[in-house]
């Protein structure tokens, strides 16, 4: 008779063709390709702060592993593997099932095999790590912005914190906007094939992926690779309708959880990235101009070049 | 004015010479060793089920990398890179600065470089990532114990358990043993240097690392390689004296997080492995047998062949 512990253990176990050892030893045993930089990061998802503690399991199992995923996709690497951690408060084993179900339907999607982890009890906490391959010295890193750079976003970025706000009553959405946001929010997809493609072409110089924020990642970029940006509201993407526009620019600029990419990339470029967008059939928008540094890292710009205040920029765990 | 997100990842930001980029982008980027395996093991921490709440936090810096190692050292892997994800109650910058000097002094006794990680705000929650190289086909795996294979064990094992017993007040250990009782369960040592020799040296066929107990850990082996074990109680280590025997005998069988090394190897290795425990300077013991499947898995017998019984085999957390 298997203990309950050994019931959830299973939930995690599956096929890992991609591996050498999976799940079941003190460790799993992985064979890099040869010539291929490993990218490797790990993130932490908590009940109460990263998402509702009444979350649908199958959503966050997808969530838990698309997050990390999007981090591998703004390196431009290709997801191989990945390690979860989880804390469970109880040993609920219907929810388990439901978020092992999600956890390896977003690893189908993307092929990744789930290699190994750890179960223990306490307060809901997953924390995965994944690792992907991207031949040595192509990596695309937040450092490498230059002025004359020209900034793009994927995507819709604002969406999921338009999804948040809906959910905690802070607004109506319209029925189809607000089941685009929920979707947004609640199963992204990390943009693996943009990174993938970027990289691949030579396209970008820096890249970075919106979780904390549109601003607020940008700003990373700005810090890392010593430059400013100017940042035209105006060529942003389209707000949606049917929703308070100063809720929906603020959710655009500063809310998180999108996981769109924000890359720079040198003028000479402008038309191979549109015709990257059309393959992928994902909009890129071309929202801002990297220049030096100058009195401010950020300034944001409307349609007649008038300079915006915008103070909120997004999502500090400890700010 | 950095923000105390940003005062608190400096503290996991140091020298990387093992990394090809280190923290502070989407991942981190690492050139494993042509022709290596990669083995790769993640545990989570959790406060109130792993350790105390009131855990030194420096001990616990130090544990929290160690045993991640010790999964590394039980598959016979050179330990290289770790990425840690922390969830912390509070920004408590004394307490962060204590907890990353024993997590650094941990890594550098190692040889270990921090690469990467994350940092959030929930229950305390500590979820490490180690990553060792071992040449393909190499590694000390749990499934490969063969009848006739005698058992081995490192060290003291037992003396982790006594250590909490002492501090729950449910023994009053001799001075002297305390300490030692206490610096095995706060401060523990990975057999990093052992599993290395074993594996190097051909010497074992299946090994493991002792953290849910002696009897429990050598069950995985025995499980997972299809066989069973007689284990002679006389001859495990002599237990220490100045405690009650049956606590101390319970804690040898049954105590978790020593962190020592339990493994299988064919008779005709005894006296290279006498010889591997005397270059190291760390005892080890020969403390059973590897036997085919019979009516049950583990047997225990004392010094005249008596069976012996015993319940508590360990802790499980679902259990």
């Amino acid at each position: 008779m298997p203990s309950e512990f050994e019931l959830i253990e299973r939930h995690f176990s599956r096929a890992t063709p991609q591996a050498t050892l999976g799940p079941g030893d003190d460790c799993a045993l992985l064979t890099p390709t040869p010539g291929m930089s490993l990218a490797i990061t790990t993130d932490m998802l908590v009940a109460g702060t990263h998402f509702l503690p009444d979350t649908d399991p199958g959503q966050l199992g997808w969530k838990t592993l698309a997050v990390n995923l999007s981090d591998l996709a703004a390196m431009g690497a290709r997801p191989r593997w990945a390690l979860l951690a989880a804390s469970l408060p109880a040993a609920d084993t219907a929810w388990i099932g439901a978020f092992a179900d999600g956890l390896f339907a977003c690893a189908s999607h993307y092929g990744v095999d789930v290699v190994g982890g750890d179960t223990t009890r306490g307060p809901l906490n997953l924390c995965l790590t994944a690792l992907g391959e991207l031949p040595a010295g192509t990596a695309l890193q937040r450092n490498h912005a230059v002025p004359g750079d020209e900034l793009w976003v994927s995507g819709q970025p604002g969406l999921a914190a338009l999804g948040l706000a809906q959910l905690q009553g802070r607004t109506q959405l319209p029925a189809e906007l607000a089941r685009r946001c929920l979707d947004a929010l609640q199963r992204p997809m990390a943009r693996v094939e943009l990174g993938l493609e970027l990289r691949r072409r030579g396209l970008a110089h820096a890249a970075i992926d919106v979780s904390d924020g549109l601003l607020a990642d940008l700003d990373h970029i700005l810090k890392r690779s010593g430059v400013a940006a100017e940042v035209f509201v105006a060529q942003l993407p389209p707000l949606p309708t049917g929703v308070d526009p100063l809720l929906a620019r603020q959710c655009q600029l500063a809310g998180g959880d999108d996981y769109e990419l924000v890359f720079s990339a040198p003028p000479d470029k402008r038309a191979e990235i549109t015709e990257l967008a059309a393959q992928l059939a994902l909009p890129l928008w071309r929202f801002g101009l990297v220049v030096g540094t100058g009195d401010s890292r950020l300034r944001l710009l409307d349609a007649d070049g008038q300079a915006q205040a915008f103070n909120e920029r997004g999502f500090d765990h400890f700010g």
